[in-house]
């Protein structure tokens, strides 16, 4: 069947009326949903696992003619070590967290009988897209039913058929539960995403999670507010006074706890200073890993002197595009940033760098100077900045939000690992007894504004 | 000049660079830039009144003519009482209002020495793009300042002449403040729109404020983030229990304290039993202030039977189109609410109008019933919901958030009147002690994340 606009606007029209019936369950019945879709993935994880194991076999196929890229099968394998457990542990995580829905964050009395509450709601329908990565599905039907947002699933041609096998579990689960059916909707047909994302009226939010060609096709297609996962072109700075330790065991696990993941590391910064010191000790830390290095002129005349002769192929001239570009590989760009007789110097020459290059997701310094830590952290405009830690703390389930939705990139809304934060909103609420706005003006006889702050309990 | 692409892209990266230093800027730095601007902007009001007479003198012309509606003429007089001091007023309280930065809202302990914060930050760099209302560049430059955002801003030809005389003002006011100059800037060329809307990479959010048209145009066109100022299409439901006085009160205050604005409202939602009862009183009370209705038929039948003869003629047959338009004018759309054995289900077919019918933005009820306003403001999916209060409420200063950059119809990042926390956005700040994200598993020596929530502060 291919999905027409019109049935496109159908399949917007049934998660547009189970949003209105989720917004005013209780977070007790959509718990229960929760239970239930956790139940269920448990109890057919053979079945899942077995049409995982059937994307993988084609994906891997692919990958050897040159067709698909390691890190892309890498992503869609779910019988990967602790993958699928992590998928059913995040339903219950996002069971157990707090309702996010009817939250008071602000009260006001803005005059004698007249208040107002500031309260968080759901955002109403997402159209969720995504490339490999089947889990996401589960992650996702976890977070928006517990927020109470319908959500319009349509998953990528890798992970076909663990998807139709994961989606046929979620449905037959939320059908026992008092969630309705519509409020999962699972778009299998290849032609249905021009068609869904022209129903800006209905959909609220458009969330893609793959390549950043996935996402730019999308905000170049629709209407609707898109919430990036884009690149992750994450950085450290290397600075002079760094610990030697720290920076070896920080900058190692940032480029190869997982190097096919958004939040690896791809271009490290390094302070002249540390060229000839700790930089050959975090270099010889990588290329024990495996980890091949695309150097600028400096750290590489630096690593021609200090490096045994075997080791030397692991260090090759960068070129300019190395430092636009997401390996999602054993592959590190390096570039020099110059002595300077002040050290903010040199910090605020690594962070324009930064600004100029990275995609805004995390980037991290590697300094003992807790002021030189704050500089770089208030001036890097990214999602994460963190000081002497490991870029692959940037996720949700590693902050403590239980799963999330995606890692934003994005300057609105939600930022850094998407949580059932990032998928509500707020309205206003006013109660009054007849009041009316034309009594409140200066001069005779006007009302004027009291606008106390209330507790919020 | 014309502002072709590559000074769209000298004005975005001017702006860029001028919002990372304006990040880094204190409070005291960024109110001192707002004390000058409130100071300059009251000795030159004589100029810019005169300026804004031209603009006044030129679209009475056109409102005589026919080419402009007479609610643009009302939106561009900045002579109209109070206004004036409005705009100054407005300044000084976004001055005085808690910084918006750097405020932490988590704190977590995720293991021992490593700690996540959140903390809220500058979005970065806006488009702002605005049709008439020349008080505007005043309220926005005050926002984004107390924001640390740069801010280009781009008026409508309605607005020339009040816009050049003010934003000459701005420039001088600034250029003798730690604010970098280019954190404001003026565009005056009437082709710079679709430049600027294509410099996605520099530019973080747009904010169209103006017409419907408007607003599409710029979804159409640009990947940027939009924050929507469209319709405002308020509605209120007249329930059969609503107190006479409240309702005749709150619907007046509604309908004719400022017609021309977005608050103001459009369509009232009658319950059958109020037909004979208050619903009359309601409309003598509006045609006195010379309101024309526009009725469905048993809201017309009910009128005629009871309204004098010289009132009839404000009373008029409705078509379906009336329930979908924003009249900025003295008439009001009237459709009657069906009796049902349930209240519950009369609200709910009330409710079910306004979701596919209201813009998003304001809608009220009148009720005595505590339970039915409950169910009205959970279910009711617009950025404001009342309960015996005028749609008017719906605005920023009302609010006690100073002034406002608009008032979004949004489903993200920041619905109804959008203050300066809808300028900021956060980031996430992991200080650590050299940790690696490896070390963090199930089974033999893996690391378990602790998760505490720390105080605030």
């Amino acid at each position: 069947m291919s999905l027409t606009e019109s049935s496109a606007a159908d399949v917007a029209k049934a998660a547009s009326l189970a949003s209105s019936r989720l917004a005013i369950l209780s977070n007790d019945s959509r718990n229960e949903a929760l239970t239930a879709l956790h139940h269920a993935l448990s109890e057919n994880k053979d079945v899942i696992l077995k049409a995982n194991a059937r994307d993988v076999e084609i994906a891997t196929t692919a990958v050897k003619k040159g067709d698909l890229s390691e890190s892309v099968l890498k992503r869609l394998d779910l019988s990967r070590p602790g993958k699928y457990n992590d998928m059913l542990q995040g339903i219950l995580s996002v069971r157990d967290l707090e309702d996010p829905v009817g939250k008071v964050t602000l009260r006001t009395l803005l005059d004698d009988g007249l208040t107002l509450e500031k309260v968080s709601c759901p955002i109403g329908v997402l159209l969720i897209i995504f490339e490999a990565r089947p889990e996401v599905i589960a992650n996702i039907a976890a977070l928006s039913i517990k927020s109470g947002n319908a959500a319009i699933l349509k998953g990528g041609k890798e992970s076909t058929e663990s998807f139709i096998a994961i989606s046929n579990v979620i449905s037959n689960a939320i059908a026992s539960t008092r969630v309705p059916g519509s409020s999962i909707q699972l778009v299998k047909t290849r032609d249905a995403v021009s068609s869904l994302l022209d129903q800006d009226s209905l959909i609220d939010l458009v969330i893609p999670r793959g390549s950043n060609e996935l996402v730019r096709f999308v905000k170049n297609n629709t209407r609707i507010p898109v919430l990036g996962h884009a690149d992750g072109l994450c950085s450290a700075y290397l600075h002079a006074d760094a610990d030697s330790d720290i920076a070896v065991n920080v900058i190692l696990d940032s480029k190869t706890d997982y190097p096919a993941a958004c939040n690896s590391l791809e271009t490290l910064l390094v302070h002249q200073d540390t060229l000839e010191t700790v930089f050959p000790l975090v270099v010889q830390a990588l290329i024990g890993k495996g980890v091949t290095l695309r150097c600028d002129s400096s750290s590489k005349s630096a690593l021609e002197k200090v490096l045994p002769i075997e080791q030397l192929k692991f260090v090759q001239s960068s070129r300019e595009a190395d430092y636009n570009t997401e390996f999602l590989d054993l592959i590190l760009a390096v570039k020099t940033i110059p002595s300077t007789p002040l050290p903010t110097a040199a910090v605020e020459s690594a962070i324009a760098h930064i600004n100029s290059h990275s995609s805004k997701h995390t980037d991290i310094i590697l300094t003992s100077s807790k002021d030189l830590a704050d500089l770089f952290m208030n001036s890097v405009d990214s999602a994460g900045v963190f000081w002497n830690a490991s870029t692959r703390f940037a996720d949700g389930m590693r902050y403590g939000f239980g799963t999330e939705v995606g890692i934003s990139t994005n300057k609105i809304h939600s930022r850094g690992p998407v949580g059932l934060d990032g998928l509500t909103i707020y309205k206003y609420k006013i109660r009054g007894n007849g009041h009316r706005a034309g009594d409140y003006h200066e001069g005779d006889g006007g009302k004027t504004w009291k606008h106390i702050n209330l507790p919020l309990e």
